[in-house]
């Protein structure tokens, strides 16, 4: 929250705004200057789903790692099946059966078969599958009634995945089916970007702690749940959260943690007792601080020693909406997965005119009716409701007036589902 | 894995193939049909990212629960500013200040200010904020030097949430700013509908568990690792994983966990080793087996008490396929979430002719290339590397021949990120 000076004798050296504020551009390349991935850390590759890969993975082994039956039938010399037919059927003498994971210990000569099924390795000697379906068998012999050709129905060795071959790339934000596939090359753990570590750090006299009903003339902290799940959503690890006195020096004592990232909601603007911007000048780097936006406007961010720090409005749609523009960023590259947004994209026309002011960019909350975009009621901008009523947002560029009715425009939606 | 009998006395009625198969469409209304959302459970707010609301909820009370100040300046009597400007300032009695969740305890007289900052509650008396920048002040006065009106620079009682107003509707997957919300409204524990309980179930004697490597003709497990992130991302929460032996007493004991969702990968088609159909058709019901789609034609589910089991085909493209289209639908709804596929939707013109055949769904991989959808190589079609080098999978519906080059096609993209 901004603070106006209490009536000390400096109080009229009050500051009354940004002496100047920086475009979100620069800020958006302030960020991904210092957003460059974090060092590894090896996982279980059953704790991988969502990481991201910090180093390629290649294959040290062929999969499947043996030629494989891929219908149930029988392994055959194909030569023998040569002019089959229903009408002409050809005698094969079975010698065994073959099982996956099982093996054929011995190898098929010319007139000889081997009851198989798929997925089981083929048997030395044998050159193709003849599919159940083309056979008739009875006691020690089959009736092969058509033909095979060479190589039919096998699946060879390395068919999936060759030997010394890339299987994922470096940066690969893991699927559910690259983990199947890390998991047939025989790899147990992986080399990962590891999670950035993020401290929540909650000011504001006024507030009472998440969880607890609001007291006369105080409010409930509803950044630090947000701010915490944001973090999760963009792969970082929230290690400590929650509201720190209004004062100087606990401010100070949470903004050394042993974190990567600090977030600071609240205390972010110019007044006496918005602590943070000066604290983060004194001890570190305020790099950015004023940002040509609406809202978010009185954000800042900053190095101190190896820790990013992102100084959000208090307000809580400032504070989304600051979070989403840059820390959010920060910690997604941080751990190694892009810079965009992981919101769903949609183009639809406007119901109505979007205004904005030239020089500044615009974050304005939209809802979906009837295929297209309404503007949520200006009135609600600041509150935070207004982003749980909306399904998604758009941004207007600085360079922009605003669009009329019908003007085609993307949509951000809220949403992670489709 | 589909077996062949062994030489057996019954070896010759083996089953050659499924004597019919349902449609894609029954298949799914048998999903639908029997996964209402489970019962409900209550969990920290904290813990609420994602999580989905079983009851709406309103809030007991006003957010904010006072009127407060919107701008840093002064509270005042709007009446006391008429006719103020920078050449006629008109002077007020500074009486005091008041900062957020610091109440001024007074009342503001005509002829009174008390200096405010954003969000500090409104003193009794005042009717609108005079902004810092309208003003000079000096030791106890403070000139206006502007006119406010009446409310203005206020933010009013419950102006962001009304007490006994609908806040989240039941159903509600939960975003961030949905979390600080219910914060606000001084809710601390959340009423959602329960995580799916999932056993994964992996049968077939060729394979070595996930993080193995392979041994001479065996494979490492895929499917294990495969489903437990694909269960997780759908909202389940796998509670055991593993490979079973592949004998009847062991996959049935498995098979009667003590959960909501049995996943048996293997052993799903009509061979006399095909333990799972059989063990739910004699157990429980085995509403589906055999289903007009490729891949995963070999494909089932059914009941066992109150247990959804989904037999899945050992072919890891199988299996991620029939988990997609039936398992992963049921999941979700039994969390309480929607029906659909959480994946992202593009539509893009085919690069080249894509064949199917009338009469089955053919769920197809698919790259994206400079803006075209390219088919990946059929060649490759039931190898689980086919899914980590795709992009993404189109869906042939069972009345379609496939589709010409140029053809617009919906692609669902399995990376969830932007």
């Amino acid at each position: 929250m901004n603070k106006v000076p209490s009536s000390q004798p400096h109080s009229d050296v009050r500051m009354k705004g940004f002496s100047s504020r920086k475009t979100v551009e620069v800020a958006l390349r302030w960020v991904d200057e210092h957003s460059l991935p974090l060092t590894e850390e090896t996982v279980d590759l059953r704790d991988g789903s969502g990481r991201v890969l910090s180093q390629a993975v290649s294959s040290r082994i062929d999969v499947p790692g043996f030629d494989r039956a891929m219908m149930d039938g029988f392994a055959v010399q194909s030569n023998d099946t040569l002019g089959a037919t229903p009408y002409n059927p050809l005698p094969l003498q079975i010698v065994g059966e073959v099982f996956p994971g099982q093996p054929f210990e011995g190898t098929i000569e010319r007139g000889q078969a081997v009851r198989i099924m798929t997925g089981a390795p083929i048997p030395a000697g044998a050159d193709a599958v003849l599919p159940a379906e083309k056979t008739q068998s009875s006691g020690e012999t089959v009736l092969a009634q058509g033909e095979v050709p060479t190589q039919k129905h096998l699946g060879r060795r390395g068919e999936d995945i060759q030997a010394e071959s890339l299987v994922l790339h470096q940066g690969r934000k893991l699927r559910p089916q690259d983990l199947g596939v890390l998991s047939s090359i025989g790899v147990g753990q992986i080399q990962v970007y590891r999670r950035p570590r993020v401290r929540v750090l909650i000011t504001g006299n006024e507030l009472v702690p998440s969880g607890t009903p609001p007291t006369p003339h105080k409010i409930a902290d509803a950044n630090g749940p947000m701010l915490t799940a944001l973090v999760e959503r963009d792969g970082g690890h929230v290690i400590n959260n929650g509201i720190i006195p209004d004062h100087e020096d606990s401010i100070l004592t949470a903004m050394q943690d042993d974190v990567d990232v600090v977030l600071v909601s609240g205390g972010s603007s110019v007044g006496l007792e918005d602590h943070a911007p000066r604290l983060l000048a004194e001890h570190g780097e305020l790099a950015i601080h004023g940002i040509a936006m609406r809202p978010s406007s009185p954000s800042g961010m900053g190095l101190m020693d190896q820790r990013k720090l992102f100084l959000l409005p208090g307000n809580p749609v400032s504070c989304l909406c600051a979070y989403d523009f840059f820390a959010g960023r920060a910690i997604r590259q941080l751990g190694g997965r892009p810079a965009e947004w992981p919101y769903r994209r949609i183009r639809l026309p406007l119901q109505r005119k979007l205004v904005s002011q030239i020089g500044r960019v615009d974050y304005a909350r939209v809802a979906l009716e009837e295929g297209k975009v309404e503007p949520v009621a200006i009135s609600g901008a600041s509150l935070l409701s207004s982003t749980t009523r909306a399904d998604g947002f758009v941004i207007i560029s600085a360079d922009s007036e605003g669009y009329p009715p019908g003007h085609e425009i993307e949509v951000f939606l809220y949403d992670d589902e489709v």
